[in-house]
């Protein structure tokens, strides 16, 4: 009977997408791997293939756990367009409150990653567009409401909110008073 | 006679700080540094010390360069205060459009070595604060003139347009769009 590999499989990426997100792609060496996930060298590439592939999954998996939170605030039944977006920049505040210097997984890998690696920035950029179309969704729905200016740009709109939150991650990794990651969120939210 | 070690260090400062900007701390290699400054490593030791040192160095000189862009915008005194930080604003997202895939070196910084360095990081928060005081001093000027509502918080203002700029280089590391850049500067500006 051949060896077998038994590990949980989402324990494993929870780890190791921590690993990546707190260290980068570069500062991240395959011992933290090996040290993080607990499976030797062997059982790791046999099971992931090589680091860059594994940090792929990763990027993967954070996307779902980003999917998750987003829906979570946006699909509330009790809340107009506008009222769900605030919740869910004031979530995502609350979050950056309790974890400051973590900033966002993927504002981290576009600073590491954007300018020297097409295929992460393939995957950044393609991220990004689903967010932006997500925002403008929410945004021209407020708009038919009343609730946001229908002169305004919705694409623009969102544009700006998702460029508002890397904003927001990138200052609370060196700043991390809430008071001020409060002001910064307030600001973003002011301009809908 | 001691062999004399002949070179432009403000040249191989540029050089190297360029090579950190694009590559990241941890994606540079000692070889990387060697073959952009075109010192062997003997030279390069006994010049700068070890990579970290040399990467300090290379913060320190975009901060100058960062320092000489802000004044040239914000001294100009046929500008009303609100009017210079306009021009300041509009003068980064002229370089972001002629160099967007670069980001901001110090953003980059933030999210690779902002919560694994603590002497970077407090260099970035150091550097941050400069940044927050001087926009700070434009809008309260701009306050006095009444160009601005004098009854905003003057540091959150600035806070937010720091926030601000940060997102701006991260999402222009992705979006390469001029039409989307001036449209993130323009609401970043519109908090005015």
């Amino acid at each position: 009977m051949p060896k077998s590999v038994l590990f949980d499989k989402e324990e494993v990426m929870r780890k190791v997408t921590e690993l990546f997100w707190k260290k980068g792609y570069n500062g991240t060496s395959m011992q933290d791997l090996v040290d993080v996930t607990g499976l030797n060298r062997s059982s790791f590439y046999n099971t992931f293939g090589d680091k860059f592939q594994l940090f792929e999954e990763s990027l993967k998996y954070y996307q779902k756990l980003q999917d998750n939170l987003t829906e979570r605030f946006l699909n509330n039944s009790d809340l107009s367009p506008k009222q769900a977006l605030v919740s869910l920049f004031k979530g995502i505040n609350q979050q950056v409150i309790e974890d400051p210097g973590k900033g966002c997984f993927f504002s981290n890998c576009t600073a590491e990653l954007g300018s020297v690696d097409p295929k992460v920035a393939k995957f950044l950029a393609s991220n990004m567009e689903s967010i932006i179309l997500l925002f403008k969704t929410f945004i021209e729905k407020a708009q038919e409401t009343g609730e946001i200016d229908p002169a305004k740009n919705s694409r623009q709109l969102a544009l700006f909110l998702f460029s508002g939150l890397q904003g927001l991650r990138i200052t609370a990794m060196i700043d991390q008073k809430a008071e001020d990651t409060v002001a910064i969120t307030d600001h973003i939210l002011s301009v809908l």
